[in-house]
């Protein structure tokens, strides 16, 4: 069929033009005779790869040259233990906001090694920190729960900050964190990394029984080329970091976040067939779940929406109902698709 | 340019059905309208390549019922760390069998987990077990070194066994394994996973900070999707263990992988030239590494090579000359071409 606009969480759709350069250089890249799907991570031009990859980086974030930028396997799920390994240290509790679903699977696996001081809601003013944690985490935004940081929290605690659904979708102060870290498959291309960018006055005190993959100090020191890189998975998220660049950076990806979901809200706000409860401060630009107010359309609506061409609107099990994902890769059209959609189904049902 | 035959170790070329039908479903996989680059991994075509994948491997390789098959981040570097923290339960000690830079590699991370004891060679029985090893640990071919096992060794511990480089490229028999690992960039596709073979009565007592990417148990409970699945290199696997089934399976890569290695070491040996030292009872029929009995003919032999189209013939830095990686991928005739080039150099330069 024709390609579809794809509202998955995760993994998520490309931007057709780096899905066309990938496929451009399928059988030869760069005049090598290698397909990218074949390049070795010791070559000199995964090299080249791997040093624009970083530059980009640095540019689009701003990223201060005490951090560094980490490329690890295991997405979002292996920083859930290698955090506490790597930043415990000698003391034993650590702070962690809990927002909903991802809040909590992190939470979970960072009490196999420390004391967990758990805090409830977004307003920073309200949690209760002892300030001896050896760090504070947060998700900035929560996939499952359509729930977003309007702003980076004030404590006095390194901030750990899990942003694998929003980053690279605003321009934020990385000087503000000890660690970003963000799974590749929403915002910087297919599954198979996540990228961590780290502070590194942080380094140098992982627990010693952390595996070797999980250690900072060691990706950091061999450049994430301790062992074979996934480079297929890292030449995606440089043509990922491309296109973002292409598109004008962070402020224009910032500009097309709020446009498309300013647009989206307006729509489910406008009727009474469709909800969000979430407060309005903390509406995720990027996740927006929705509920049907009469659930019996559910299966309707979403195979009417596959027959238009719109995929993967079913919401998370744990929630039900609808969920749009709009990355950085779900151009403003498919928005205005999905809301043409929505009112044209309201109209046809609710009669 | 035109495509090459790439020999190397890995990321290691893919076989050229493998590459055309990737090609062919790129921007539509099956008439979803998704590339395999956008496949969710809670989709149910996801769930059909997982499930072909599994049985797949199992028929290929005849895995018993009461072994699980799971695919983890990471590669085979993972595993150093996995294996010991699974498998050494209440034990403290381990055997890990020393034949070469990989080898080193495994037992130098185990020994932040347990007291290991290391022997050398590959002759089991100079090996001096104590017998209460938690498990004993070999690599069943050295990638650098040119060095594989000719058979199973007899011991009385569970074997647990790195196949990352001759995994697929001939029968063998699971049941006398505990564990069998393998990275996928090189008879497995791209790399970014690490496939494991595991009789399942060895889980369940996994030391208490193992990382959830590291808990064999975990992996098994959830189909290897307790975090989003690195998809796309899921496919690939897939579209490997797809081109094995149809070249004949695991006794017809035997076949082709003895006649091409055969074919390569008859010519190193026919000449004085070239070099290969390995004892011809160990040598590997996957990867070959051999000297120019003249060194200062090293750079120009790696040139021409490469403007022959055959890439990628540079030895280890650990032991300098040449290497050829000869994976399923490789067909004959890549064989025969370098064959017919090493005469031909040498008839060049040996004047």
């Amino acid at each position: 069929m024709a390609r579809v606009f794809n509202f998955a969480a995760g993994p998520s759709m490309l931007p057709q033009p780096v899905l066309e350069r990938i496929h451009a250089e399928f059988y030869d890249y760069h005049g090598t005779g290698i397909s990218p799907l074949e390049m070795g991570h010791r070559t000199p031009y995964f090299a080249e790869i791997a040093d624009e990859c970083e530059h980009r980086f640095r540019r689009l974030l701003s990223i201060p040259d005490d951090y560094a930028v980490l490329y690890m396997p295991g997405g979002a799920t292996l920083q859930y233990s290698a955090i506490p390994l790597n930043f415990l240290g000698s003391k034993h509790t650590a702070a962690y906001i809990d927002t909903g679903h991802w809040s909590k699977r992190a939470i979970a696996e960072a009490r196999k090694y420390a004391d967990v001081h758990v805090f409830s809601g977004l307003d920073a003013t309200s949690w209760q920190l002892s300030g001896d944690e050896a760090y504070l985490h947060f998700v900035d935004n929560e996939t499952i729960d359509g729930i977003e940081f309007d702003a980076i929290p004030e404590v006095g605690l390194p901030l750990v900050c899990d942003m694998s659904s929003n980053i690279l979708t605003r321009p934020f102060d990385v000087s503000r964190f000890a660690l970003v870290y963000a799974g590749a498959q929403k915002n910087l291309g297919i599954p198979g990394l996540g990228v961590v960018i780290v502070r590194r006055d942080m380094l140098g005190k992982a627990h010693p029984l952390t595996p070797k993959m999980c250690d900072y100090s060691v990706f950091d020191a061999t450049g994430s080329m301790q062992n074979t890189a996934p480079t297929f998975v890292w030449y995606v998220l440089n043509e990922m970091l491309r296109y973002v660049e292409d598109q004008g950076g962070t402020e224009a990806m910032a500009r097309a976040a709020k446009a498309k979901s300013v647009m989206l809200y307006e729509a489910i706000d406008a009727s009474s067939f469709y909800l969000n409860s979430v407060d309005r401060r903390y509406r995720s630009r990027i996740n927006i779940p929705f509920q049907l107010a009469d659930e019996h359309f559910n299966d309707l609506f979403l195979q009417q929406a596959q027959v238009a061409g719109l995929a993967y609107l079913k919401g998370h099990r744990a929630l039900g109902g609808m969920r749009a994902s709009i990355y950085n890769a779900m151009p403003q059209v498919g928005v205005e698709a999905l809301v043409s959609f929505m009112q044209a189904f309201e109209n046809e049902v609710n009669v």
